[in-house]
């Protein structure tokens, strides 16, 4: 077994912790990689509070993984010693099902084995932990290239930020000529407004807050809505094609698809604690639709990572020290950050 | 004026009573029709009730009409007299949106004119009243021919029910390789059964009740699920690629995408009382989408009604005098018809 160090929740909701653990040696088929960069994401807190299911504890979160490989299986083909490498929020899956024939291994029939919090019942069966830690072991097939042209801070949010907005709007092929709000500016928002704008669609960034404007424009997004001004929100109806919904926060989607044109969809890529109301009438009277995405195959994950290498994409991150987590994750439930906090792994 | 008779409620909430009122006289473009049949809607009852909205009383229900044209205005070019023709939901639309210049007039921006209980504000100004009575003047764009070899009650519920189910099955592509379930057997539950038969795809119905069982197989499903038999249920877990909802009771849309393959949809027709409450994760885990979808274009329309002539494809109909309305009203609360009554317009 390999010892290694992370940041631990010991019990659930407690603060984290330094915490001494193992990773499981390398297999044939395993990549071990050294851990630079870590980001934080919101789930990474609900899960230490169990608030979605009872967690699995110590639980070492993070799924942002950027880093470099330290160690490779005899029988790995894709990746060589020193590799920029990340892994991002699942390291395994069944593999023989139509979703991971499909390169859908997030669908996966079975459940994808989750980056942490989740025990990995085709290798060790012990739980796994996240990348709040010193190394790590993970599967080939489930390791992804990082691109060494970018900031590599600014690449760990992609592997969930990133691909949690990209997949939905190549899903639902948002380009030259869609008209795209991006519902809330925060991790996923912001990494919406750069891929919309990326992939030619016409980019409205509705917001609560007033200072988004600014920054929204910046991100290059070709219009702002203040959604608390009635006169902006009514001059904005049955306007978009699509809206990608990033908002975690309880908030009535149906009001949001009265902006929604004929045939517009609706896609939830947050996690909002209660159901969503959706009136008949809704859904009914413009053929909308109201649809959810979860981050994306590793394919296409992948295929995400050379995009932002060509494109020169990266998420908007703040470097905090490894002891910082808890200020960390106090200033993200006030939305107190731009865009996302990232871990310099170097200081645990 | 035209002067001819119906049935109207006078009141909201009222029994149904003859009435004397007036259509509009024929105008250039109008086609005027003798009313041969007119289907009974659940929408009928509903809107009576000002379930939806405030209603414009007397209100003259019946959105299924067929008959046979009695005279034609100068510059009617598609229709002669004794042709058969129906007329559906809709009598109007602005012609000039982008939903009137794809064909999709029920999605008009203006609001489509709806053919009863509703003002026509491009023709004369006046109320709307539906295809309970004698004879109807209807602009000739929004007639349809009403293929002659079929039988001619049975067509009359093709106007709604028909292209209500026909519409989202071609716009989802519905067909060969896909898995429909359809999710209540009543007026347009069985409709979609034919459909989805004719369009090859497999079939199944989902209902409450063992006793629509022979029914499902006689009109042509592949399989039968009872939804209250938990085992049945579970067997049917995310084995559909498109769910047709049909039902208008309030019901857990939720547990039913269970059954939802990945990348399913489930397509709400039916219009219950309250809100669906979708569980994030519900839209999530899989990328299921709930959608909505609201008859159909009168192009589209006129597709159905041949291609019900080619395949011979009519409702199943209790055909009944127009003195039965509230008998007819109150048995189909209890869900007592199969499929459609349908109103023998020669007994008014």
């Amino acid at each position: 077994m390999i010892s290694t160090k992370g940041y631990a929740a010991m019990n659930a909701g407690e603060d984290l912790v330094e915490w001494t653990f193992e990773r499981r040696d390398l297999g044939p088929k395993d990549v071990q990689f050294d851990i630079l960069f870590c980001g934080v994401c919101h789930s990474d807190l609900h899960q230490i509070r169990n608030d979605w299911f009872e967690g699995i504890f110590p639980m070492v979160p993070g799924h942002e993984i950027v880093g470099r490989v330290a160690k490779i299986g005899d029988e790995v083909s894709k990746f060589k010693v020193g590799d920029l490498v990340g892994t991002g929020c699942m390291v395994d899956s069944c593999g023989k099902c139509e979703s991971c024939h499909d390169g859908e291994e997030q669908y996966c029939a079975e459940g994808n084995i989750q980056t942490y919090n989740n025990v990995n019942k085709y290798t060790d069966g012990m739980p796994t932990y996240g990348g709040y830690s010193k190394t790590i072991v993970v599967k080939e097939e489930f390791v992804l290239h990082v691109p060494e042209n970018l900031d590599i801070a600014g690449t760990a949010p992609l592997l969930c930020a990133g691909i949690t907005t990209y997949s939905p709007l190549r899903h639902w092929k948002v380009g030259k000529g869609s008209k795209l709000a991006v519902l809330g500016l925060g991790g996923l928002g912001h990494m919406a407004v750069k891929f919309g704008v990326a992939f030619g669609a016409e980019v409205t960034v509705l917001s609560t807050s007033e200072s988004k404007r600014e920054d929204a424009k910046r991100l290059g997004a070709h219009h702002f809505v203040i959604t608390t001004n009635k006169d902006e929100f009514k001059a904005a109806a049955k306007s978009f094609d699509f809206i990608l919904d990033t908002v975690s926060a309880e908030h009535d989607i149906a009001s949001y698809m009265s902006l929604l044109k004929t045939n517009g969809t609706h896609i939830c890529v947050g996690v909002p604690p209660k159901p969503a109301q959706i009136p008949p009438f809704s859904l009914i009277m413009s053929r909308n639709s109201v649809a959810g995405s979860m981050i994306g195959g590793i394919a296409e994950t992948q295929e995400m990572l050379d995009f932002c290498g060509e494109h020169n994409i990266t998420s908007d991150v703040e470097v905090i020290n490894m002891n910082y987590i808890d200020e960390a994750y106090s200033r993200m439930e006030k939305n107190d950050v731009k865009y996302r906090f990232v871990i310099d792994m170097t200081t645990l």
